[in-house]
């Protein structure tokens, strides 16, 4: 079976899929204290596009790639005010620094596995590159994020190629954002679980400016598990040195809002995804790569090189009103990886390793036990 | 009525205290996975001594000073590896830079009241001054954190003095760590419930190397209450923007280990207890100094004046082997905090302003709803 | 003699010494290719104000205040943007995280040394609570750097008090900034020579804004001491490990600009004024505190406590317009050094410790030796 | 020409340039204090090897890649304390945030051009894997920096492969460096000459340890050019904003020392290696990417794999010790910069752009007029 087959396959099958499958919200648990946004997604941002190349062939090949998009037009020419926080460092992430010094990003976001982060930064400086308007574009900040799939995955075999990454970014659509076993997640593994992609929002009541925060998480991490409070690893008897359980791993989350806030501010915001991150048991263990890359797209403020002021003039919201923007992150983070888990199916993989998904059912009992899902 | 004559007061009534008061474990909340110390205090690493200055006078000074020595001998002398880890930095924290560039730190540990960080600063120069073997000492990098009691609190009247603080090192004791409204928690808030002083700390099996992590926090933060994973805030209806509770405040928060890692490690170590803070629903508002001070006792690794070869030959745990380290910062950073809570008593002061203590039974009823409490 | 008289007597002293004594570029030394402000100070920066307490009693007190104003107005009520850059952290600098956060700074800075970094502290506590407007403020992040002149003062008898931080600050003028053996700079000691305050100013051409760049400095370094390109080290036979000079010391770093950017790109700024430190030989050695605080006083960007608007709105440079104001820094860097070398006198002070001054005529002959100074 | 021949051309024609041109030191500049090593060259430290690709070929290729081996054994498998310090972000450097979490490299260190990044991590993770030893790897942090040669070289056709990048580490030499247009200099400017490779090293002396300090940088950075304090860029008459000279450009800097101190010390010396570049005349423009890459290669504190022990027991320089080094690396870096501009040679490339070389007798010439080279 070759790639495009499998593409061609793996979409039909996961927007199958993602309309019959319930999410973690849907059995009534009910992470936090404020709204999600309407497809409780990082596309409830407005604009924001998400596509996935899931890459399932043989007894192998478990990997794929997801592409965020932050706007629709084009980001080398429109860049978006951004920040990156690391979390825990041991990662490949490219086109940090970058980011840090200038403070915005100017390609989409791509993430895929650890081995293949060169493949796809090459592949993101080929579509900057062949996008009208870019014709004497000389330098490309790359950023692409990863995980390590290589328990499931060939990831020695970089199977992960240019045509894949462009394939994601063409696919990405502003709904109906796949969870689970697709793209960047499609090996990973989580809490001894399989993980995957998960996603989430929250809306700032207006009051307090009525702006969307939306996260995108790709879960491969360890811990001691906890769902909206829930002590599953305790009952399940399943964390770090009490079994066989990995409590490495890495975990990328992607938090984009439409509240005006520049890259100081964004950065603060991406330091609360580990505070959500904190919340599902993640301990962001020694061997972890723990990336936060946090945007606005707020329109007022995105760099736009057609523009030859001298100035840059943003309308940034001040210091003392990023709060709820805050607690909007580390809710809509937390919810985002337990969605990935929720989403995400058994795996057979590299060696015939297996990796079970959450047991849905044993979860749901768990939480009546403890009273912590809405009751029907 | 006199300082001298609250100090010793105060001295008398929270010893007392301390010896009947019930902490969160003693009502059967069993906070993860991972065994506390004897003391289950910061006091189980051994050595380390912790004292408390408090203050209360009058209608309205609700202060005091809490001293953290990591060991018994001359500091300055025998340096210590140490990091600070910025959670939020709206603080004022003395002593970052330094501990930052050379990786350890050479005075006692003095948490106080934010505009009382000075008063504090001075009088560790003084205490190192006044030591035998010091006389020769023209730099002194002293380490104070804080947090804003002035709510309760007359902090304008920086009433802290560097008697107090001298009287705070010299009641160091490696026993019997008051919590609640001493020292320098004695005027904070927390979750909108009386903050104070916690103390929690977590064993290393012995497999792993059989370290001890102690931590002590001061707590004046907000965010939505969460204990053990028990939606406390929600069933109080009780969170930011919901009603008039304050999301801005602080925490400090030192982690002391006797394992044996450098600066880098303890650094990682450091953020680690960020995600305690989170498990008990902090969300590091825009407000907040969040702080954290790490510390390793290791007998091998202080920094001797007295050695006066050229080397420094430390032994330290690899990177590979932090990660237990950073599940007990985690662990006893959340009990910690939920500690000061149930240490702290209601309190009034400044202005008639009264904070009511954390209402234990109505707590114990809504953790025995939520299953998250042992069962006796 | 106590210290009112010394103070009334220093400002006289220094006042009649400033209008009679040459600066480097009056010798024909021309430091870089930009143009000096019209004083060739940081007081060419519109409105800003630098004051001077000077302390010199008896045999041992040698040291003092620096106080610098961005502006004339509530400095608290009307924040300036700022960032501070850490060349080397062996330093007691307070005021760090929270500039780091946040973006900006709330107080005068204050320069003194190493010990009394605290009393400076707490009395721009004392100043902001006093002023006008500010009864409720219960919160200050002081910001004060330093630098250790322990050779020639009694530092640890802390001798500077509230009063004379308050004096400086009030002393404070828009004009004729004293250089060499005043304020902070009093009893430091430079490359082996006497130390001191230093300033110099540059002006971006009108094409490209018409801005000014202002930088003072504390001079109390080592290295190998290069004037305006000239090896006046290897010449004089003078440097670290070639006999007993002294590697180690700080230099503290304040560069104001009128040019209108935020927090981001002015650490950027701060971090050009080491490479200007560099030009004079400096090493930054294992000792030094180097610290760079930078500025913008823009009007139209500082954050005004009476707007009350969610939203800030600063007109900033684009990054790609920066690069002017780090050429501009790099050479007021370099040449606020030398002119406190040129302005300093021979000083006598701790246990009959005598520093030199820099040996102007014997400077000027190694300038004529190496042409790098103007032919008169 | 076929990419085979011309490594294979390149490689002769510069192994014979190498020995016959002269070396800055050679025609009499001294630059610094210190001595140097024997070869003048980072391969003066025990065991490091260098090795070029150089890409010239038709019209418009101007490219390359340089390689630098710490040592000659599996360098996964023998990881290397090391630390990246970013004198300014605008670059693409890969593997910035693994080294800063764990303190050590585990790839060859390849430079190359700024689109060719992706390329050249890929190449090290083959590279990495293919190695004996490394079959069960399944995570590679590659270590890449760059400049942006676009101006001589079509850097939109990503020229580079994976066999050039795995040429040059198979080429790399512990002698004779080569200089100026080879490698990863190929294409580069510095100053408005033509940039390239340049190399130093500096010995400290026995009393301070005896150790070894080696740089090499690829230069393609502006400023106001000064040779060993000489005015070049004021004589020429050719500076940012004088001219159309470009200011932006970047500084990619490898030090490499046998001394014996960790990633914390290691980052502070790395850090110095931008006085060094600054007293060229650099100033870190808006467009730059300035990384510096420090590494100790001191066998005892080599990370082994094979060593099962827990602890990681370095014998390492203390704190007060690391001056000497920080002065050698400013030295270092200094002069490989002049290094590189006396190496290169005219080069015409894209466009039929031309970028002359440094006009050695007119920089002679200046150079005498300043007294700033020794008399023969």
């Amino acid at each position: 079976m070759n790639f495009n087959y499998i593409l061609f396959f793996a979409v039909l099958i996961s927007q199958s899929i993602s309309s019959q499958e319930k999410r973690a919200r849907d059995y009534g648990i009910e992470i936090g204290v404020m709204k999600t946004g309407k497809q409780n997604a990082i596309t409830d941002v407005d604009g924001v596009k998400v596509g996935h190349t899931t890459l399932i062939d043989g007894d192998s090949i478990r990997t794929g790639v997801t592409a965020i998009l932050p706007h629709a037009k084009n980001i080398f020419q429109l860049k978006i005010p951004a920040a990156i926080y690391i979390g825990n460092g041991f990662g490949k992430l490219a086109g940090y620094s970058q980011v840090k010094e200038l403070g915005n990003i100017e390609t989409p976001i791509i993430l895929t596995n650890t081995l293949s982060v060169p493949k796809a930064s090459d592949a993101l400086i080929t579509y900057t590159l062949n996008q009208p308007e870019n014709n004497n574009v000389r330098s490309v900040n790359s950023v692409v994020g990863e995980t390590n799939d290589g328990y499931l995955n060939d990831i020695q075999g970089r199977h992960v190629k240019e045509k894949h990454v462009l394939a994601a970014i063409k696919n990405a659509s502003t709904s109906n954002v796949e969870e689970g076993n697709v793209g960047a997640g499609t090996g990973t593994v989580c809490f001894g679980f399989k993980g995957g992609i998960g996603t989430s929002s929250r809306m700032i009541p207006e009051t307090l400016g009525g702006y969307t925060v939306g996260v995108l998480v790709q879960t491969n991490f360890g811990g001691v598990l906890q769902i909206n409070g829930a002590p599953i690893a305790k009952e399940l008897n399943s964390y770090p040195y009490k079994n066989e359980m990995e409590a490495d791993g890495s975990c990328m989350i992607v938090v984009i809002t439409d509240a005006p806030i520049g890259s100081r501010n964004l950065e603060r915001m991406a330091k609360r995804a580990m505070l959500g991150l904190a919340k599902t048991g993640g301990i962001a263990s020694n061997g972890s790569g723990d990336y936060v890359i946090a945007l606005s797209t707020a329109k007022e403020n995105l760099i736009d090189s057609k523009n030859d002021s001298a100035f840059y003039q943003p309308k940034e919201l001040k210091n003392g009103k990023t709060t709820p923007l805050f607690m909007a992150t580390i809710e809509a983070t937390e919810e985002a990886i337990i969605n990935s888990l929720f989403a995400a199916k058994d795996m057979t993989g590299r060696n015939n390793h297996t990796i079970k998904a959450l047991p849905i059912a044993d979860i749901l009992d768990i939480m009546k036990k403890y009273n912590l899902i809405r009751e029907e």
